[in-house]
């Protein structure tokens, strides 16, 4: 069994329209072990660790533990804050020795179960008993091991419902506006730009295009590619990755942009969809425009997926659950037991086994022209954004004959 | 009375979130006359009359009709196509005729109202019996006489869902991603970026600097107040219009952005929300982002206001019910009768009092300093997003006593 001590739960990376969800779960299942007695909250991740900016989660009130369910973005500030060296580690658990935390939860991606695996490890070479817990967090669905992570369904939910919207809207103006581009996230992992598929009630409804970071664009190809699709509609739609990469592996994006970096020294990408649309009016003199909804995306409350709202509360119960039956240095996986009907169980792997890793589209969910998803990845993502989308009238416009122009 | 002949329906600009609803609207009262036989749907708004692009709606299911009402962009197709010449109004008018076509109604903006203005008074003077109505419609909000215009309600309503999340994803990663701008629609006339102030539930909230295009956009004042802002909070959401112009009267976009020239030679022509963010990291050297949801906005189905909505349905329906009373060349609008409890009905207008008029934000709605809307403006527009935005959890952050640092 795990030691008696306090609790301190903490986010960190881009927040999700879930993450918060999966606190509360965590939150609710701590409160109901003995072995944990205060928990804290970590004010903007591991800073908060570091600058001793913790709050005390008891005095909140149980309705705002319980509406964080449904809360999008972090609630308790987030960071990228990458730990500089030894001494920081060591300060970090200084901070947790004296305010008695013997368990750590620890919501993010893969650089921040880095960071939480290094905390354990130090505490164990330190001997001192904490158990250190990852829950998964990250809409860029880029974690290997579990079968997903919990914000992406939210995001796909989002995007479906965003590009279908907003294809019907190309569909209605193609006169005026032919060709939209619409730019999503996802840095080198293309499962963001992919989910847009879910947007398709019906042959021939947008998205027409996805480009994904794991194929090289090929602007011939890509060109040709949408010429078919416009002669054959008069419109188009095209989602693409933010990080999308020539066959020299280099970033679309305009030099400029990509001069910024984040903390973690990963380029901070936006303007591939513009570039696109220079792209297409140049050579296919047809007009384009782009949509890039950026940040709004990843943490669009309405369209929380209530299997993903679900499975990240659940994730969270489960790390608390493993941590007070003594378990450290885990995160807490999602795994598919079947697709239809879609059933979901957890299971945990190694922090190790997910620091610093990212998980790309595998080719089998990449359609064989490398502009499009496969069936298979349709099968694997439907489940994960919630139920269908709502409906929509759909005109079947039966023409009448003509009588002046024949 | 109106005369008894055939009907069409014809949808024009931009879609938006409810131009379904006010078709839908329409062809419910019109089933309910007598005086109207058929009813056609034109295609492509003015081009399906041209080349005799007609649908007929009686074949469509009713259940198809009713949920038009929650169905965004424009199912019938629309148009920006601009009349060039008396030959094709006269063309126009011949197909009408050709088909028996006694009431024509079209829903758009102040190019459409233009149209079916001259539509009108070519028909009186050719003397053939054609009742036209016009049916508000455009997100905007820039059409004179009426209160405000079905569509707007709606994009308010997305961009507070929108504004309100993409500030919590700000206020939660604010120390690696700063400041965030977020690009909304609006050319000339700022109603749409100044209803993301609907996403401001408390003092501190997003948004706290809102860009208009009816203020000439001055660099050093909006460098000092968003310094103000970012000194008090540590980060700061900024909404602006794509229309935003400088103290000439020059879109930002064209004088202000340095251009950007990607790796294949052509210029990014990114808006204005790229252009600030550029003028913002290179003097305040402080990380800013931008959202820039172009046609999502307009046409999100599942952020329809539920005000906008019925209204939208309301004007198409007293549309029908002018014309059938013999009324032609009048556009329905929108009458606000009480703010508090919200209480509206219709009136109607000539056409020529819609055509091609702009009405820009008035004064009384804009706050002293340029940078913020009035409270006059937002007891203006908060009937018309339909009801409170869902409830969200906001930690109260009862910090402990820290130990280390003192």
């Amino acid at each position: 069994m795990g030691i008696k001590g306090n609790a301190l739960f903490a986010q960190s990376g881009g927040p999700t329209a879930v993450i918060n969800s999966s606190i509360s779960g965590a939150i609710m299942e701590a409160s109901k072990h003995n072995e944990i007695t205060a928990m804290y909250g970590s004010i903007n991740g591991i800073l908060g660790v570091l600058n001793e900016n913790m709050i005390d989660l008891n005095k909140e009130s149980k309705k705002n533990i319980e509406l964080l369910r449904v809360t999008p973005s972090s609630a308790l500030g987030s960071s990228r804050h990458k730990i500089k060296n030894d001494e920081e580690y060591e300060k970090l658990l200084k901070v947790m020795q004296a305010h008695d935390i013997r368990y750590f939860f620890l919501a993010g991606g893969n650089d921040s179960m880095d960071t939480a695996n290094k905390v354990h490890k130090l505490a164990v070479s330190k001997k001192y008993d904490l158990k250190v817990m990852g829950l998964p967090k990250t809409v860029d669905n880029d974690l290997p091991v579990t079968d997903h992570c919990p914000g992406f369904g939210s995001v796909a939910r989002w995007l479906a419902l965003a590009v279908r919207d907003a294809g019907l809207d190309t569909e209605a103006i193609y006169t005026a506006d032919t060709i939209k581009v619409v730019e999503t996230m996802g840095r080198n992992a293309g499962w963001i730009t992919a989910s847009t598929v879910m947007a398709r009630q019906k042959e021939n409804d947008a998205p027409h295009i996805i480009l994904l970071p794991e194929v090289p664009f090929i602007q011939d190809k890509f060109l040709a590619t949408l010429d078919k699709v416009y002669k054959k509609l008069g419109y188009a739609v095209i989602s693409c990755c933010e990080g999308l990469k020539d066959e020299k592996g280099e970033y679309l994006t305009s030099s400029k942009r990509a001069v910024d970096t984040d903390r973690f020294g990963h380029k901070q990408l936006g303007g591939v969809g513009e570039t696109l649309v220079s792209i297409i009016s140049e050579n296919l003199k047809i007009k384009a425009r782009c949509d890039k909804p950026g940040t709004i995306q990843r943490v669009a409350g309405i369209a929380q997926s209530k299997v993903d709202q679900e499975e990240a509360y659940t994730s969270g119960a489960m790390a608390v659950k493993h941590a007070v039956e003594g378990k450290s240095g885990l995160m807490v996986t999602l795994v598919r037991e079947s697709d239809n009907p879609y059933k979901c169980t957890t299971g945990v792997t190694d922090l190790g086994n997910i620091a610093n890793k990212e998980r790309k589209m595998p080719a089998e969910f990449i359609s064989e022209d490398g502009m499009y998803v496969s069936d298979k990845f349709i099968k694997y993502i439907t489940p994960l954004i919630g139920g269908a989308l709502p409906e929509y009238a759909r005109l079947e416009k039966h023409f009448i004959a003509k009588k002046l122009l024949k």
